[in-house]
C-alpha cells in the first residue's frame, strides 16, 4: 500500500527534527540548552489561565465557525487601541495561525497559484502551501544586510500570471527583521500594480524592541481590498498551546471564502476562545515587563554571537528569533554533531539548521536560527557552549576535509 | 481581487445555511426545535470538565505534534478495552475528526486522486475533499433498504486507476446506519482485491442501539495495511468544542506522513488533551444512560414519523441521526418555509435538508435529516409540528403546482 507522492515529498519540521538526538545526549545526562523552538518559557497570564479555569457552560459545544461573538468583538476593541482598522465582522476566529494562512491559500489561490515569499521564511509555510497545493516562489534575502525586503525589481522577477500574493511575516521568524513603515509602502505598491494580495502574518507584533513601532499591513494605504492580516495570541500571551488565531480583511469576498473553509472544519476549541478574551482584555502594560525581558535575552544573544569570529549577524529588531551565518560549512551536520560528538562543561545546545528555512537549494547551508525563549542567564552560558562548539567544529571540519583532499589527491 | 475558483465553488454548510431564517422565526417569538445540528445537549462529563479546569501547567504549550503521551496511552488502553489492536504508536491526536479525515487523505491521496463515498454521506467530506484536491465518487444508498451499503457491483463500477480508497462513516451520519461486520468483510475483500484504503470513521462508535454491537473496520482480517480509523471524542463525551480526534492505522508509512501533516499545525490544543484523558479514563458504564437516553429520543423521532403518512425511514440502528424520505417534492423550500411560514401552538422546527449531504445532483431532494439531540419531550412536540407541517405544505405545493400548471396552460 502505497502512501501519497505528496506525503513522500513533503518536509519533516526542521525544527524538531533533531530532538531524537537531543534526547540521546540528555540520556547521557548532558545538559541541552534548547535553542531550536518558538515556545516561549513566560507564564500564560493569569486571567487567561483563571477564565479558562472558570468557563462557564456545562456542555463542551462547537463554537461558531467565525469564532465566537464575544472574541472577535474583544479583537475589533484590540484592534482599535492598536489603530488597525478591523471589525469583529472582519475576522474568522482560527485554529492557531496556521490555519489561519491555510484559509488565506485556500481562498485565493487554486491548485498551481504562485505565493511569494522571502527566504528564509517560517517553514510551515511549506507545508501550508504543500497541503493546497500553492506554490511558493522563494525571493532570498540576506544576513548581511539584516535579511531587509528585496528591492521592487527582485519581486517583480518572480511575479508570473499564476501569482496571487506576496506573503510576508512581520516582525519575522525566523529572522528577527521589523519592516519599515516605507518598505511596506513599496510592497503595497507592487501589489497593488500587479493586481496581487499581501498576506501579512503579525503574530508578533507585540515584540518590537529598542522603542521600534510595528506598521500593520493595513495602516499601508490601498491595502483594504488587497491586504489579509494573520494573527495567534499563541506568543503574544504565551499560549502556545491554546490554538486560537485569525484571519482578517477588508475583503468581504476573501473572509466570506474564508468562513466557508472554516465550516469545514467547524469550529475552534471552545474554552480558549473564553480565556483569549481575558488575555486581549488585559492592559496593554502586560508586555512592557515581558518586552524588556526579551530585549535582554536578545542583547545576551547578540553579545555571545559578538564573540565568535566569524560570525554574520546583525541585530534583529523584533520576535525573538535570530538567523546567525557561522564560521562552519554545514549546519546541520553541525548542528547534529552538538549532540552527538559534542559537550563543554557538560553542556551543549539544539538549533535550527537555517537550510530548513530556505526553498532554493543550497541556500542558508551555514546559518541556524536561535530562538531565544530562555532565561538570561541560561542563554550566556548557552552562547558560549555555542562559541567553545564552533571553534571546536572549525578543527574537525579543517580535518574532514584534509582527509577528503588527500583521499582526492 | 479575485477569491479562487475553488472558494467559490466549496459549499456553505447545508446544516448551517437556514440558520439565519431560524433566528428571524426567533425574533418573531416563535419557538424553533433545533433538529439541525449534532450538537448533544448532554452535559460534559465531570472528570473532563474537572481536569481541564485543574489544568496543572503554568504555561500553556504546544504538545507534541502526534499528542500528548499520556493521551495516546490512555487511547491505547480504551482500544485494548473495545478489542481494537492500536498501541500509542499507531495514533496521531487531531484537533477533532475532520482533521483526522483531512491528514488521511493527504497521506494517501494526490490531487485528482478519487474516493468512494457512499451518499447521502457527512457534508463535511465534501469541504476536506475539496481542500485537498481530492475527488468524491459517490455511490448512492437508499432510504427503503435502510441505507445498507451497495452490492460489490455497484462499488466496484466507480473504482478507476485514480481510486485509493473508500471512507465509510459507521455508525452512519446523516443515516444512522450501522454497518454488518458481513458487510465490512465484503467491503474489505474490495479493498484487498483493488489496493485500496479503507478509512471508517467511527466517532459514533458507541451509539448503537437495540443491543446491536459495532464492529470496527480494524476488526475485519486483513485491514492492517488498508485500514485507517478516524476518531473524536466529540460525540463520546459531548465534547464538540474540544476539538480532539485522531488518526490511527497499523500501517507504519500512512502514520509517518500523517506526523508531518500534523507538524505542519504545530499541535491539537493541549488543556483538551488533559481533559480528554480523564473522558477515556472513564468507567464505560458512564455510556449506559445515555444510551438508553438516546434510545427513547430514536424511538420518540420514529413514532412521530410513523404517525406521517407517506414518510419513507426504516428504523436507524446508531448514531443520533434519521434520514427521513418526507411525501413532499423539495425539502429546501419546505425547510425554509418551515421557519418563514409556518408556525403551530407557536412551534417550528429547523431541519437539515438532506440533498446536501448528497453529491449526484437531485438525489435526497425530498428527504431531511433530523439529530435527535433534545430531551424526549421536546422531540415528541416537535414530530407533532412537522407532522402539522408536512400536512400543510402538501396543501401549498399542491396549490403551487396547480397554478404553475394553469399558467402552462
Amino acid at each position: 500500500m502505497k502512501t501519497s507522492v505528496r506525503a513522500c515529498e513533503m518536509q519533516a519540521s526542521p525544527i524538531r527534527k533533531l530532538i531524537p538526538f537531543a534526547n540521546i545526549a540528555r540520556k547521557k545526562g548532558i545538559n541541552v540548552f534548547p535553542l531550536n523552538i518558538g515556545q516561549p518559557d513566560i507564564p500564560t497570564p493569569q486571567p487567561i489561565m483563571d477564565a479558562m479555569r472558570n468557563f462557564p457552560q456545562k456542555v463542551l459545544a462547537y463554537s461558531p465557525s467565525q469564532g465566537e461573538d464575544y472574541l472577535t468583538e474583544a479583537f475589533e476593541n484590540y484592534y482599535k487601541a492598536n489603530n488597525i482598522d478591523i471589525g469583529a465582522e472582519d475576522i474568522v476566529v482560527t485554529t492557531g495561525g496556521s490555519e489561519a494562512i491555510f484559509f488565506a491559500f485556500l481562498s485565493i489561490c487554486d491548485i498551481g497559484d504562485e505565493v511569494i515569499v522571502f527566504e528564509p521564511f517560517y517553514t510551515n509555510y511549506n507545508g501550508i502551501a504543500f497541503e493546497t497545493g500553492v506554490t511558493l516562489k522563494a525571493v532570498t534575502t540576506y544576513a548581511e544586510d539584516g535579511f531587509q525586503l528585496p528591492s521592487a525589481d527582485e519581486i517583480e522577477k518572480v511575479i508570473t500570471n499564476k501569482t496571487k500574493a506576496i506573503l510576508i511575516c512581520n516582525p519575522n521568524n525566523p529572522t528577527g527583521t521589523v519592516y519599515t513603515r516605507d518598505s511596506l509602502e513599496e510592497l503595497a505598491a507592487i501589489a497593488k500594480k500587479h493586481n496581487l494580495y499581501v498576506i501579512a502574518d503579525e503574530v508578533y507584533r507585540e515584540f518590537t524592541y529598542d522603542g521600534l513601532q510595528h506598521t500593520s499591513i493595513l495602516q499601508i494605504d490601498g491595502m483594504k481590498e488587497n491586504g489579509i492580516l494573520i494573527d495567534s495570541i499563541s506568543k503574544r500571551y504565551s499560549a502556545c498551546g491554546a490554538r486560537i488565531g485569525l484571519v482578517a480583511s477588508k475583503n468581504k469576498e476573501v473572509m466570506a471564502a474564508c468562513l466557508k473553509f472554516a465550516q469545514a472544519r467547524l469550529s475552534s476549541p471552545t474554552i480558549e476562545q473564553w480565556g483569549a478574551k481575558a488575555g486581549i482584555e488585559m492592559d496593554p502594560s502586560y508586555f512592557e515587563p515581558i518586552l524588556q525581558e526579551y530585549q535582554r535575552r536578545r542583547d545576551t544573544v547578540m553579545n555571545g554571537l559578538a564573540q565568535i569570529p566569524g560570525v554574520v549577524c546583525k541585530v534583529p529588531k523584533g520576535a525573538f528569533y535570530v538567523i546567525a551565518k557561522l564560521p562552519i560549512e554545514d549546519a546541520e551536520n553541525f548542528a547534529k554533531w552538538l549532540l552527538t560528538d559534542f559537550s563543554h562543561n557538560n553542556n551543549s545546545v539544539l538549533v535550527a539548521p537555517a537550510a530548513g528555512f530556505y526553498a532554493n537549494p543550497g541556500r542558508g547551508k551555514n546559518e541556524i536560527r536561535i530562538s531565544y525563549v530562555l532565561e538570561v542567564e541560561k542563554l550566556r552560558v548557552a552562547m558560549l557552549t555555542l562559541a567553545e562548539a564552533i571553534a571546536q567544529y572549525k578543527k574537525v571540519e579543517n580535518n574532514t576535509n584534509e582527509k577528503v583532499n588527500s583521499a582526492n589527491a
